[in-house]
């Protein structure tokens, strides 16, 4: 029970922390002095600095639970899935939280292996296995589906680029939908009209 | 001459400050005192914070003339012409610069606006009217372009996800150019197979 609330304690120091200096001006020193706890017990319970901003942020657990939900669909429906699926979570509650960590992560060159670990071991985790054992080149196929997925992410929530940042899901899915569906299981060298 | 050296002395102090503390870490005072001049003309010579960031920063008069120059080809050519370009451009000797610009704008919601500027009005100025003439919806067909490079120079420059990082541009641009070809002058409604 003690160790619970330790463990609360810690996570939300290692919360706000991250949140107000970035993942490069966090220390796990500063996070157990925040926390009044003594450093070696948050590397007990947390492991690394990249485990416990890992454990502080919600958001990979939360999308990764977005992908498992989508790949749930057959694979000529997976494209339209995950984008529906990405667009209705940034769209909610958790909208705040995401925003904040990838502003976060993406400013830190420190944190790029972070966001490796967190896109293709958490989020992304089971697609390149399933998909490559179909359509061949399972990991390229998924980092292509990373640049759509990121950048569709970037432009409408933390840059707010209109027409765009106001388009509804609905559209968005018709329109960007494609795209990842051809990443996935398309011809990766170049869309062939068929006569 | 005297004139032109202060402006230069300016946009050094101004450069570093940006890049040390971030968009929302820099004042223009901050700028005037590292560069030993009155904060009054920081502003007549350079204008607001915003208009001292963009011309401090090369980056977005650089991948301006990389669009232009893409800009030459025909319609059915341009896809391929602004992944080219642009995948050329960010593993030249400018990427450093260019990484940094890009984590500096993206940490900072206060940038937001800077980047919606930047994009929508020197990157890719004269693209929406362009298209949009010919195909209808360019604003829209623009900002869907704008998703697919900026989460291009996210994964690969920035979080450095693999394979997509290592990948010769040769290939990247015929994986990626359909996409882009398509929210430029395709159906958006859907990729319909033709029979």
């Amino acid at each position: 029970m003690k160790g619970q609330r330790t463990q609360q304690r810690i996570l939300t120091a290692a919360r706000s922390a991250f949140a107000e200096r970035g993942y490069d001006g966090v220390s796990v020193r500063s996070v157990a002095t925040a926390a009044g706890v003594d450093q070696a017990l948050v590397h007990r319970y947390f492991g690394t600095k990249q485990e416990l901003f890992l454990a502080a942020t919600e958001v990979p657990r939360q999308m990764g639970e977005v992908v498992q939900g989508a790949m749930q669909k057959p694979d000529e429906e997976l494209g339209a899935a995950l984008v529906e699926a990405a667009l209705r979570t940034w769209d909610s509650e958790v909208s705040a939280a995401l925003i904040s960590t990838a502003r976060t992560v993406l400013a830190s060159a420190e944190a790029a292996p972070v966001v490796r670990d967190v896109v293709l071991g958490t989020i992304l985790r089971d697609l390149p296995a399933r998909i490559g054992a179909r359509y061949g080149e399972g990991e390229k196929r998924v980092s292509l589906v990373a640049t759509q997925m990121v950048g569709l992410l970037v432009a409408r929530k933390l840059v707010g680029l209109e027409p765009l940042r106001s388009m509804p899901i609905e559209e968005l899915t018709v329109m960007i939908g494609p795209t990842v569906q051809r990443y996935l299981t398309g011809d990766l060298e170049g869309i062939q009209p068929e006569e």
